[in-house]
């Protein structure tokens, strides 16, 4: 084994390096992997822009990366499902396994998760980064790295819609169409919503979405009154939604999301830019209009990976930027500045573990 | 059958008036009610005092009453499941039996729902009173009439308890000790709630949410930041509840339901004092807190006849006053003070329908 | 209007006439239907040979037919939903609208629907139909009437998938490859299944599921004993299928339903043949295989309808033949000799009232 | 600590010994308890007898006792909810952590589960014994050493009727009077059902179990028919039972639950005495009554310990029978003659870790 660990470390605000580290030595349920892809997500711009994201700040250097595949590199002497040289997409996070939440099937609210590229836990951006091996799910061999890492954001879109109880028939509104926005569209299509809409403040995204398959969108302007947003949603699904999904985080989408929901339907909040939110919760609790936030995902990623190994959800188009782990300053830099959907860092030469077209 | 129907009619703003009405012809599927007890709802005295409660506005005279009892005293040609000298509970909203909202079995978010006091539907607070015949409930005999009548706010709170998912073993928070906490924290015992803490702004009604079964109180006081009712709240259980449940609608208890429930539990928001709320969303998001509101009850009556008729809900000491038709106005009175805890209107001599005890 | 109503009533066992009946009154919330697509159940059948179907049994002459589409040819009164031209699809059973089932969202479980065709009450098959306004359902002008009728059986399928809680990801073992089962796996599929397996005694249904979309078939043969059977299951699906649906009937596929299901799985039976089974309920109770039956469907023709609508689901090919009115005996001969898949009745000249391709 | 180990050791069929083992190290995440009580279930009197119980058979010596209470003697280094003297129920079966079911909140259903007293893991009738210190629960200081042990049967009434969906107001029938009816009977109560109707073949059980709030009994004998029986039911309960849970496992119970229970109910299995049983399936499909069949429990060792310090639940009455550790082989034989409720062994003596009264 090579003992190249090239690794991107975020030493403190805007201070993101490439330096060697130790490769890491494995546990008997673990598994170190020869990483390939990792994706960047929006998450890793706050903490390199501001060392923080939401409640989680870095107080010491983090290594970066949670959207990731890989290669088997070595095996823990209890690993059963994994051998060496299987590819593989990684869960990032791993709980404590002793808990209630994880006894409960709710291991994502485990108080003690230790989740990559989250404050203090080292991520995945490097040559070699070792593993639970039951977080790590073999892909199938006509199934990419890039897509195993696009597995990631997926099962934040699949949470969603699990959450949201998106079922078959159903209409769907999904404000915002950046990644999560996109993802959560792929997903509830998937689950058979039979309509959805999407909306954004750039047409750009929203073109792009239209070519993803939405069947409707808004483009939302500053002059558009909450009221005629409410009744252009109606106008264009016949009804109001079941089901809306804010993948945006801001006050203007959020209200929106409780105000356009039908009668006994569901608002799902992904995500939210600041702490305290002023919203019209009168309405929607006369109208039983249930708000139910999502933080990451839960025994997701098998039904992600299902679902794009079926063919069912088609996530390629999403990575419109390539670059090397050599050129990660360069990349992180795209991704700050919002060019295309997803930025994805190649570790490894491109392709070179993914199937034979 | 007497001539006499006189009637509690609110014609407009502190304008209630009790005089005669005809008693009204009854259709194939209703029956003709003789009423017995009515009992005053905080909604009651809102449009008494300011002739509107939420979104419904008063713009005629309307008949007062929706929290009652009576006997059969006429039934359509269709009716079966009653007869007359029938003792009845009523339940108040009657459905358009042909949306989807009734078919899927959420009649009480039907758009035409009918509901007995809420305008323009004329209420029950009068000698006789008609009504469909399947939305009366037939009272075994050992059921007083005004256990009967008080079905109507445990149904209510029963509703909370179910849309909270209130399960055996679990903690639960009521935030509120009026006449709806009240039910709502015997509804969360009788299912198998094993802490319960209810919180409120005036001793007087915690020292009777005690005796009522209260496990804990706190008492709320300006004083106490957010913070700290968190904390007592946690010391108190031993944990944050499962399920908080807000039965006042200030902005200081949602939020505080929001912030102490426990990470994956539910808030239940019973009804909201004012249509825009600032309210720490991204907390409860991140902690996937769902937030559901409540509208008044669904198919909650029989559940609530059956837990009253076994003695697993003991409601009789909820009614503090009591009064005669003729005293109506007095008994407004008593309920705008906010004195004692139910004031029961008695259409017909008390206990004239009641079991000899 | 036409006063031609010739009508297709089976008097007894084997004793189907087509012959004039009366154009029947409509009440206030009904319409008046002129019919034109009316498909051959298996049910159908099954009262022509033996005039009776499971626990239903025939005492008087019935009129035929369930499997629906119609034009709107008058509106009673209250009528909102519809006017007059409406090309809808029928949803063949009216229930009560007063007991408790209907109440809770169970209407198919209503002890007094009104279901056509099945004894005592007129199914559908004649020039001219009346039926609640409510379950007609319009539709866009892109969906043909044939597709319309198929809504039926569609529902059956979309039914039994809820009932399993199919979700997306999932595997989906499907016993019998008849109309039932084929409808079902589209379901399946359209609710994200990744995985469906169909079984059959008939190689030619299996071909023609698979043209259909099923990713694995299996034929049945006597020679295979019930352990190879699970074992092929599990081989070919990589591990057991989390539901299980018989759409045979057969003592021996609902014996391989409850044998292949993972451990907390659900195996879901839609119908069956005899009433008594000798199945191995040991096993399953103690691996949490839950058992559900299926009858009819309900809430799920608006379901249906939107899913065809958008294309996520394509009901086109299940019709192998094409029969008029008049020829509506040779029609129930092919239909009872099981050539092809469904068979469909055209009231009115075909294609009258479709879309322009 | 003293070196005495005292163990009762199953060698085979009908040879039950006690005899010295050694005292257990353990692991980090462990705790060695030093036994308080243990009681004696259907299933240990199965391996004694036949040295099999359903699928699982033994093949080498196996340490007895699984419903058991002890004091903690010594903790592992990582080991955080716990301390020394600590008194607690153990849970007695501990998952793998790692598979699907483990992760998704099913653990009971784990393939690598390791549960005490059942082969050819050992369980924990001996003076010391260690185990998972997650699966140990704490005990309030007023909770005694013998509700400790009672905890174990108590989750599986819990399981069952949580399993079946067991509601406030529901009516519940149970059928069989054995320590797992009653069990299920406090359970039902304590969750809400408002009728709880209980049948056995015995007189003297029935009449226990009307001690302990039963509101109805039926006492079956040879000559009733299931028709007489399914209207017996209905007649004491006004209705149908929503939930049925069948705690015999006779082919004669599971049969009446499935034909007593309500259209759209639940019939619960909770074991099976055959593995082969003939049942009335198509009945119960076609009114759709799900059949849900129980493994021990999952996540409701700390609801029932919260019923059993709320008082919600009284178990105490169920003990019958009092003996030492060194008296083990006369209570497995007044276990085997089926006298009394529940057996229970001191392994320590009575009261030592008991709340002085």
């Amino acid at each position: 084994m090579s003992q190249d660990n090239l690794t991107a470390v975020l030493y403190k605000t805007k201070d993101l390096r490439l330096e060697q580290t130790p490769i890491p030595e494995i546990d008997d349920d673990e598994v170190l992997l020869r990483m390939d892809c990792v994706g960047i997500c929006g998450s890793d711009v706050h903490y390199w822009q501001t060392g923080a994201c939401g409640a989680f700040v870095m107080h010491e250097p983090m290594i970066m990366g949670h959207e990731a595949s890989g290669v088997v590199a070595k095996i823990g002497s209890k690993v059963k499902n994994l051998a060496v040289g299987d590819r593989v997409a990684i869960e990032p996070g791993v709980p404590c396994r002793y808990c209630e939440f994880c006894k409960t099937g709710r291991y994502h609210l485990c108080p003690d998760m230790r989740f990559c590229a989250t404050p203090p836990i080292h991520g995945n951006l490097a040559r070699y980064y070792k593993h639970a091996a039951d977080f790590c799910y073999k892909l199938p061999p006509h199934v990419t790295m890039e897509e195993g890492a696009l597995l990631e954001p997926l099962s934040v879109g699949i949470h969603a819609c699990r959450r949201g109880g998106v079922q078959a028939g159903q209409s769907v509104l999904v404000l915002g169409a950046g990644p999560i926005g996109l993802v959560t569209m792929l997903a509830a299509r998937a689950m058979g919503a039979s309509k959805i809409l999407i909306t954004d403040i750039l047409q750009s995204r929203l073109d792009f979405a239209k070519q993803l398959g939405a069947d409707h969108t808004i483009l939302v302007t500053k002059e558009a009154s909450e009221d005629q947003l409410v009744q252009e949603v109606r106008r264009l699904l016949g009804d109001s939604p079941e089901v809306s999904i804010d993948a945006s985080g801001a006050q203007a989408t959020v209200r929106l999301a409780l105000l356009a929901t039908k009668s006994g339907g569901v608002a799902v909040l992904v995500g939210m830019g600041s702490p305290e939110l002023t919203v019209p919760l009168a309405g929607s609790v006369a109208r039983e209009v249930d708000i139910r936030g999502i933080f990451r995902y839960v025994n997701e990623y098998p039904i992600a990976l299902s679902m794009v190994a079926s063919g069912q959800i088609n996530v390629k188009p999403l990575v419109s930027h390539h670059y090397s782990l050599e050129e990660t300053l360069e990349a992180y830099e795209v991704a700050r500045k919002g060019l295309g959907i997803k930025v994805m860092i190649h570790v490894q030469p491109r392709d070179a573990n993914n199937p034979q077209s």
